[in-house]
């Protein structure tokens, strides 16, 4: 993707093999990582906020040189359908999100977004069909400025063996590592 | 990636193009992977779990159907060098992870790993060959059983407008957005 073209097939195209299926939200959220990048100065070097874990992150990852493994998206789940770009030195960026004031004249996305409709009421063509009309029109955009503590690249700081389990871990994270200390999603640590 | 096999070369190239370039981090997370669907049952429909967000992720999105923004991956920041593949729907898998006692034999591997150098002492070339070489041997693996509470769906439940920013969010997040309540990452939330 250049600066101020989106091939829409092609990202759909490769939606399908990334994300696995057409969702609504990775769909408008490859027309906001568009309207983001297009209000973003040429050449800066830019980090990636999601406000939300759905979709808008596979969008990111997608079409920017961000992604989560490479510390350059950071997901922080604010239950908002909205993402930033910003120069990762500076903080200053742009965000952007889907404007529910611009959604009256597209029931289907409105009924998607907001939960009007139970999923067997939703039609999956007819969403996407208004979503690919509307492009970058339901989207809202304005400048954003991160705060500092932000701004810092996470350091692990020193490493340590977990005396509990023998993996290593930040020694940060306290005496043993944080899946011993009760974090863990396994029934067994 | 079949079951059984695994194209380093081909994940090498797709790992420059995703992440950036050939982070020794995702470099064994691709090993990791690879181990760990070696050790599902052919044919089960599995989630993913990282227990650290650098690297492994996109070592998982890479290599599995699994993404974050399907929500088929999950970043469990737990400080561990691991990750996890499961039955979806019965929480039964395999974790991967690497083992600390095996990397006697890989000095670069282990400089690397425990942070025994500092960045500029590090030879990433050396650390590479020897990833390369070593392959799943430096990793162990062992059943998992996934607590019933990290298998349910995510679900946002009922939207609301935020009073405040006018945006959309999740209900039950309170009477106002999570952003407006002092979460959010920008000097103007």
């Amino acid at each position: 993707m250049t600066k101020n073209t989106f091939d829409v097939e092609d990202y759909l195209y490769r939606v399908k093999s990334f994300h696995g299926h057409l969702a609504p939200g990775v769909v408008i959220g490859g027309y906001m990582v568009h309207l983001a990048r297009t209000n973003l100065p040429v050449g800066v070097l830019f980090d990636a906020v999601s406000e939300t874990p759905a979709c808008v992150p596979d969008a990111i990852q997608l079409l920017t040189p961000c992604t989560v493994g490479n510390g350059w998206l950071k997901i922080i789940n604010l239950g908002r359908f909205a993402l930033s770009l910003y120069d990762k030195y500076h903080g200053n960026g742009v965000r952007v999100f889907l404007d529910t004031g611009k959604l009256e004249q597209w029931p289907e996305i409105k009924a998607w977004f907001l939960k009007l409709k139970s999923r067997k009421e939703q039609n999956s063509e007819e969403i996407l069909s208004q979503i690919k009309q509307a492009g970058v029109e339901i989207c809202g955009a304005r400048p954003v400025q991160i705060k500092p503590e932000f701004l810092k690249k996470r350091d692990k700081g020193k490493i340590a063996i977990c005396s509990s389990c023998g993996e290593a871990y930040p020694l940060k994270d306290g005496s043993i590592c944080l899946a011993c200390q009760g974090s863990s999603p396994y029934v067994m640590p």
